[in-house]
């Protein structure tokens, strides 16, 4: 995982299967440079998700799906080796479903397959974690068709952390909806929470956006609620981390105050993910891991220290909005709105 | 105002009148560096509040009183110097009320004192910026004293920005009323908010409080919400840089969204600040000029570039919090309440 740039591009993906290895962009580097990883192993994987050099909640199912590939193409003993392989992978971040959805759907294809013998399942399960990047694009782009009715034309889309090409294998989710939005040609314009700490509100999706020439307005988050208040904001469009079976949505946190914020200024608040996404065995929000990050991306940036030496840090990377904030969420299978329990469960089939 | 250290003590003043100029300490440069600048004429004044070098609405306004004295001691045709100063001085910035009501003061002494002759009008004018200073500090003490009864006892109070002793001569608005409540016994904790762009929460308020002993825990602006919502935080304290006739406040922006986020979820919501915050003369917040600054606070973080080049950014430096949502705004001369046209014009006298 510390191998320099071995790929540049002009379309830049975020993640991809190649003979040398699984090749991501550097997320942690963006958008300052432009670099890329080869992990080859999967624990080097592992440490790309636990770093996030790879985040976002589709995109690190897909690395994860890869993960699994490249511990089996390099294992002499698959049937010892797949639970530690799937357990180290599962270990990395706690609160992003796809994660574990993505390992679940891996090992099954391993038990399907194994009496084919070794090489039979290596390349079964290599076919299958390129099969759910490719999917994971064409759900990208069928929520973005689900979406983009949604927006309302002539107004701006406020956007929380990056639910982009770069949290997925392509496209994105929120900004899926975004892209498709522009595409059935509105005249939308977005803000950008830079959302702290990590900013991947100004390091990721204000680069996504300016490079598809979206006109983007990188604002800080504390700033969201009063844009919200001053009716230029025609709705809000998050991604997801994972969907309680009840509507609640973990997300990034600062999602649950831009969805209070919305909720009191009457702007629709959306959230974009995949079927994947939805954990339908956790009745509300509150059963939800948290995972609490390393207090240095708080008092960091850059490596400069912009607090005081020795002081006390919470960092949780995410929240959970309840239901009732949440104007619809959008799939690839369709939009679901209140009562969540019901509608969710319809589309989860 | 270039001048490196040229005052070092124990007990850090924020702004302070010495025979070489108007010393203050570089709020810019804390927590990494405690240096101090010292302004020689009222022009350097004017710069320092304009890079905040010292800000918070108190403070400004002692700053400002210090740069009407300095102009006129160097001044040799007071008559025509005196609306000059005064202009320069007022035109730093427009949000914080204190900045124009310090200015009208020293006017006043001016106006009252001129047939004195130049001499006497100078120490006067000197004098009197001095008292302000001090009659701060009292008022701030007065603040603690008024407010301190109103934070619940064993809970967290969750701050934004800095409306500490940095923000004032000294001891702080709202930091004064969580100094007064750790006096009289009461066993609380902190939460501060950063405060992007400027972190005055991670750089001044986080290093006040740990300075104090008072415990401290800092969190990105996003996360308030979510620590709102978990039931630990007993209420909310801010300061103000402007407060309308009808109780709407301005302050540093985010202020709006944690106050939205309080009464979401039951907890008071107070502002601390002093009489001189108030501007009767605005019938509502709808009014108050709002401050755009520099994008580039935003996109760099000491000199780091955090966002790619060219993005467009807002950078509205402060947001306006109707009435509705504050619980109290305490004073030096007791605490308001809604409704607050009569509660604050009986305050004001």
């Amino acid at each position: 995982m510390s191998t320099p740039a071995v790929l540049t591009q002009t379309a830049v993906e975020t993640i991809a299967w190649t003979p040398e290895g699984v090749v991501m962009i550097d997320q942690t580097r963006l958008p300052n440079e432009t670099s890329f990883v080869t992990c080859r192993t999967h624990t080097e994987v592992a440490e790309a998700i636990r770093k996030m050099v790879i985040r976002g909640a589709p995109a690190i199912g897909v690395a994860a799906a890869m993960g699994v590939a490249l511990g089996a193409q390099k294992s002499q003993n698959l049937e010892a080796d797949m639970p530690v392989i799937c357990e180290t992978l599962a270990k990395t971040r706690p609160t992003a479903v796809n994660l574990f959805w993505a390992i679940d759907r891996m090992r099954g294809v391993y038990e399907a397959n194994k009496h084919l013998g070794p090489d039979a399942v290596r390349a079964r399960l290599i076919e299958e974690a390129q099969h759910i990047r490719e999917e994971d694009i064409a759900i990208n782009e069928a929520i973005g068709r689900n979406g983009a009715p949604l927006v309302p034309d002539g107004k701006t889309v406020l956007t929380h952390c990056n639910a982009g090409a770069l949290a997925t294998a392509g496209y994105g989710t929120a900004l899926g909806v975004i892209r498709a939005a522009v595409e059935m040609g509105k005249k939308i314009d977005v803000f950008a929470d830079e959302t702290r700490p990590f900013l991947q509100g100004a390091r990721l999706t204000a680069w996504e956006l300016q490079r598809d020439g979206i006109e983007t307005t990188l604002i800080t988050d504390n700033m969201a609620g009063h844009f919200l208040k001053s009716g230029r904001i025609g709705c809000v469009v998050v991604g997801a981390d994972r969907i309680a079976a009840n509507g609640d949505v973990a997300n990034k946190v600062g999602t649950y105050s831009v969805a209070v914020l919305a909720k009191e200024n009457g702007v629709p608040f959306y959230v974009a993910a995949p079927i994947s996404t939805l954990d339908l065995s956790l009745e509300s929000g509150d059963e939800i891991p948290i995972e609490e990050r390393a207090g240095k991306e708080v008092t960091h940036m850059r490596g400069v220290a912009v607090a005081p030496e020795g002081i006390k840090v919470a960092n949780p990377a995410f929240d959970v909005t309840p239901n009732r904030y949440v104007t619809a969420i959008i799939t690839e299978r369709g939009v679901a709105r209140a009562p969540y329990t019901e509608s969710l469960r319809k589309l989860a089939g």
